[in-house]
This record gives structure tokens, sequence and C-alpha cells, in this order.
């Protein structure tokens, strides 16, 4: 989409401000992260779970102490994550998912995931830990949960020169359609009962 | 202890100076920290557990995109972690511990533990996890884990006018040493082992 200045002139964003835009697109994700927050608050005022988000992990390289004041962090940088985003416990059983959105209607690309996260999924099923993914294709509003065995399953697929996103037929046929509600707005530990139960 | 300048006048450290000896005072675990974080990459590498430290959190207030360079973090904040420090999966169960280290000969101050992470902990017991205190007394070496059900007692003791510290008696009678070693270095999962075979 082109933007014009009010004087027709076209808008062009500087090198920063395609940062910025790329940045915010990064953030896409943040409705279905938004709603899981909120099903996760809500399995823990429950008492169901104890599912939590994990902070993003941050190289810190400066740190100064104003006089009166805290500690505020002058330079840090974003570090790749080398694990899920969400874990915790259900049922005395450990979960552990990544949460992941698409703009596109008919697949999910496989490049969403880091290679660390990969190894991550890997390591954790061969710990009997319970992992999947949440996929939402966000125009239709659809949400998936694929179980973690699945994901590696696709992922050597296109190692092996395969096709490198998941096909959403493929998500219908391979893992569950999340009912969407009010509380909790993604009720995803039930599906994970309907699995393992 | 008194420090002097090569002249003789007594050093008095700055408000500023004085923060920053606080800070690194508040990383007297890193030693712990650092024997712990060896011991789970040995789980991990012998496909034994998946347990990981989280990122410390941080509030992020500014972020700068310098030209051809990634986003730099320039203004954030520390925020108080809600959670304990470490969790992940062990044969199928969630593992949930808070490590602390004191330089009493005695004791370990509860002051050490914040609210939130008491009520975590409370929250992960009643989903029947995993969950449990590795405390190391500096001066001796020594470590214990104390299951998170005890902490919660001598808590609810404190709360209720009692004392405001864990006896190191008490962590004899109530807990259990963990025996030091080189690979692992803290080998913990063999006490929580013992606790629930």
């Amino acid at each position: 989409m082109e933007i014009r200045y009010p004087n027709g002139k076209v808008f062009k964003p500087t090198k920063n401000e395609s940062k910025l835009k790329n940045y915010q697109y990064g953030n896409r994700g943040m409705t279905l992260e938004e709603d899981l927050n909120e099903s996760n608050e809500y399995y823990l005022a429950n008492k169901i779970a104890v599912i939590h988000k994990k902070p993003t992990p941050i190289q810190i390289v400066k740190v100064d102490y104003p006089q009166r004041s805290k500690a505020v962090i002058k330079e840090a940088y974003f570090k790749t994550p080398s694990t899920t985003d969400y874990n915790g416990v259900y049922k005395g059983k450990y979960i552990d998912f990544e949460a992941k959105e698409t703009k596109s209607k008919t697949s999910i690309p496989l490049q969403n995931f880091h290679h660390h996260q990969i190894e991550h999924i890997r390591q954790v099923i061969a710990c009997n830990g319970i992992s999947f993914v949440i996929i939402r294709f966000s125009t239709t509003e659809e949400v998936f949960l694929l179980e973690g065995r699945f994901l590696l399953q696709f992922w050597e697929r296109m190692e092996n020169g395969g096709r490198k996103s998941i096909a959403k037929d493929e998500l219908v046929q391979y893992g569950h359609q999340i009912p969407l509600g009010i509380h909790p707005r993604i009720d995803y530990l039930k599906v994970i009962d309907q699995i393992y139960d």
C-alpha cells in the first residue's frame, strides 16, 4: 500500500522506519499472546494449571545507578530464544509450547520456528514432557494445536528437501482445532485432555 | 573493613559506588548459579532432564534502531520475578525450584524469597508439580534441598510471628543434603528420586 503525505508526495520509509515497521510486524502475534496470557491467568486463578510465558532473553551490556533511583539498563540486546516461549505444570505433567500466528490463509511457514526451538522440542519429548505448538491463522482466527512430534516430522520433511511450510490441510489432519471461548479464550488444555486421557 | 588510598586517606564510597557494591553482593549466588547451570547442561546432554534458568524479567522502555545494526535497548528496568528461577521436565514430571546462597553459617533468612515466589510455589504444589529450593551455605559449601511444602511451613511460621529464617538444623532435619560431585556438580535429581520413588 502506498502512503502519501498531505501534499500528495509518496512517503518512503527510511531504513530506521522500515526496521520499526518490521519490529511491529514481528509483534503481529500480540493478539494470540494476549489471548494465551488471558487463558493462562484463567487456569492459574482456577488452580487448573500454572503456565507462564518466559521473559524475553536479553543480553545486558551496561547498567547505570542514578542517584536515589534503582538500576537503569542503558545498553542491552535481544537474544535469540533457545527454548519455547511457554511452559508450566498441568496435573503434575510438564507442559511446553510455542505460539505462532500467520497471515497466510493456507499454511504456516516453518521459518517461524528457530532451529534451537526445534532442538528444545526434541529434548522435551525425549524426557516425556507434553510438547506442542499453537498456531493461529489471523485472517480467519482459526487456532490449531499440533503436537511437537508432528512438528518434528514436518521439520524433517523440509530438511530432506520437502516443502518449507505446514499446509493448513495438514494441520486439520494431524492437529486439533481449538474451539474459542470467553473464559478461557483458548482452552488448549481441553485438547491436551483429549490427546492424553 | 576500612579501605585506604595510597596516601593513607580513608576511602568512602559514593552513593553510586555503594549501590554497585550492593549489586555485586546481590550476585553472590553466582557460583551456585554456575554449578546449577553446569548440572543442568549435564542433565540435558545425557537426556536425563530439560531444566533451564528463566531469563531475568526486564521492563523495556526505549529501543533504538541504529543504521545497519540490530535493535539496541537504551532504557530498561529489572522487574521483580513473579516465579521461581528454574523449571523444566524430568521423567515427564514438572520440576520447579529456586536457588539461594547465604553467607550465614547457621540459617537462611526468609527475606531471600519474594512473596510472589512463595505464592508461585503454592500454586505449583496445588497442580502436583515437584517444587523445592536449593540452598547453599557459601562458607562451608554445603548444599541442601528443601521441598516447597516445608518452605511454605517455615514461611507461615514467620507470618505467625515466628523466626524470620530457617535454621540450618531445620534444613538438616526437614531437607536433604546434596552430595557435591564433578559431573554433575550438584546432582539434585538424585535427591528427587529418593523423595518420589
